[in-house]
């Protein structure tokens, strides 16, 4: 097990990196909710639609690129972010994206000028064509969650909240790997609570801490599209078992019902990973406090708009 | 003609009057364009999707209002933020609707409380029809655009951009009867340059300017569900003569390329109306100056994704 790779001034570094190269998203307050005063982090309208450039701008800016520039498997988000921080800092990109990953993604990331591999099958099978071929073209590999300075970018998300929201007691997040939780706890887990969302079916955090270890855990269901990491970051684990209050399931249900009143009350279309922490507020599977101040990350806006506004 | 019903006081009154009934909606920096230093202002996550709540709550709120609550025609955003403020401040409210309005808009509006009369052909018809009731029940008449009281709430959106953005030079704002243009004005027209922008089929306002007092125009398109109106108003006339910088038109093509803009680069679902004043900036209608700080306004976010997600 790795001691903790991750401090708070590895974030307030990685704020002043990419400072200028990301969005500072805004927050809006929602009011009242379950006794709460709740404001959103409206992440979803970061470039590419995702928290996932706060990681990739760290990385490749705190990085000697090689001339083979930048490597990633990824069929979502991170692909597009790696792909559109690689073009941005005037780098070559190669993403490996698997056969499964919808077209429209492909595509996405091919627009931002990256040179895209499909691999036959899932993620796993995309991570070990491209580690293949970064041992052969000695490219940088990216990693969507396990690599200190994507957890650091990450965490700048925390920073920003604080900074925005001065009278935070609580930030809810959508977990997959576990990166941005793991760089918000590093921040600011010793004076705000830093609480993680994970889709039932997508509980590979829940499983690692009761284990007390990361393990493997089948993923699948609605928001495993962007939170259906099997197995959580060995960087990303012990920084969240000390500095996270607590982890807390949502069901698709949730998921759905909170996706849906953010596009009917705030007009924001919010992919199902993305909706996940407001999910666990508006359900009440997160327990508040009277008058507690909480911010939920809404971390991602790349769905079919129709899969929210239709009602199923 | 009448001489200018709101000034600057109004506008800040209507802001204190206002306040935690409407949403301060939060800006996002969109980076250089067209050498332009562009913000904007997220108006469309305002309640009900629109900035319609701002003079509806601030006409509602300082007027005495009858027993019969408040009346008013409308089949589209101004419906719907007097049904959300009525409810919100227990008054009952009639909405009249021309059948020539699409359904969904119906439900919303009740869906919001308020009791619906579908009145057969255009605004114009069902307005009239409106004005009969109102003589009947002596309900308080609100009007989309053109009382003193409706102008200083739209008005307070200027009053939230100077606070929010200090050092803004221009104001890009969608005119369909004129109301927040001619508030912003009354708010800032001597600090800020204030710009209208109106699709080319929804040109009142231009038409009135080039005439000198307001005319009836024919108008449609798109963009004219919520610009739609024929003739802007007497209350805002005098305002947008004297104190708006200038107008500018866009085309149907430059209204779609802005919204298309707006959802693939930043995640939001925004109505024609809505994303004209993104559009002039972007299109080059409207013309910078190198190294201006220009706000525009996302002023609507009520159409149906499909529309502005497949190209068309």
């Amino acid at each position: 097990m790795l001691a903790q790779t991750v401090r708070s001034e590895d974030v307030r570094d990685a704020a002043e990196r990419i400072a200028g190269r990301v969005r500072r998203t805004p927050v809006l307050e929602l009011g009242e909710l379950q006794g709460a005063s709740v404001v959103a982090k409206l992440e979803l309208l970061q470039h590419t639609g995702s928290f996932k450039p706060r990681g990739a701008f760290n990385k490749l800016l705190s990085s000697e690129v090689p001339p083979a520039g930048v490597i990633a498997a990824s069929g979502g988000n991170f692909g597009l972010a790696v792909a559109y921080a690689a073009r941005e800092t005037g780098v070559p990109a190669e993403v490996f994206i698997p056969s499964t990953s919808p077209t429209t993604k492909v595509e996405r990331v091919q627009a931002h000028g990256a040179h895209v591999t499909i691999v036959e099958g899932y993620w796993a099978e995309a991570q070990e064509a491209m580690e293949v071929r970064a041992a052969e073209t000695g490219a940088l590999v990216m990693h969507p969650f396990d690599q200190p300075e994507v957890i650091a970018g990450g965490g700048t998300l925390g920073l920003e909240i604080e900074e925005q929201v001065p009278d935070v007691d609580s930030v809810l997040m959508a977990v997959g790997g576990g990166g941005p939780l793991a760089g918000i706890a590093a921040w600011c887990g010793d004076r705000v609570r830093v609480i993680g969302v994970e889709p039932e079916g997508c509980a590979s955090m829940t499983s690692a801490l009761a284990a007390g270890e990361p393990v493997v855990v089948p993923v699948g269901g609605l928001g495993s599209d962007s939170l259906g990491a099997a197995r959580v970051g060995d960087h990303v684990f012990p920084i969240v078992r000390d500095r996270v209050d607590r982890m807390v399931l949502v069901t698709e249900d949730q998921i759905r019902d909170a996706q849906r009143t953010l596009w009917d009350d705030v007009r924001l279309i919010v992919e199902p990973g993305g909706a996940a922490a407001f999910a666990a507020l508006r359900s009440g599977a997160f327990d508040v406090s009277a008058g507690e101040r909480v911010c939920v990350v809404l971390s991602g806006g790349n769905c079919d708009p129709s899969t929210v506004t239709t009602p199923t």
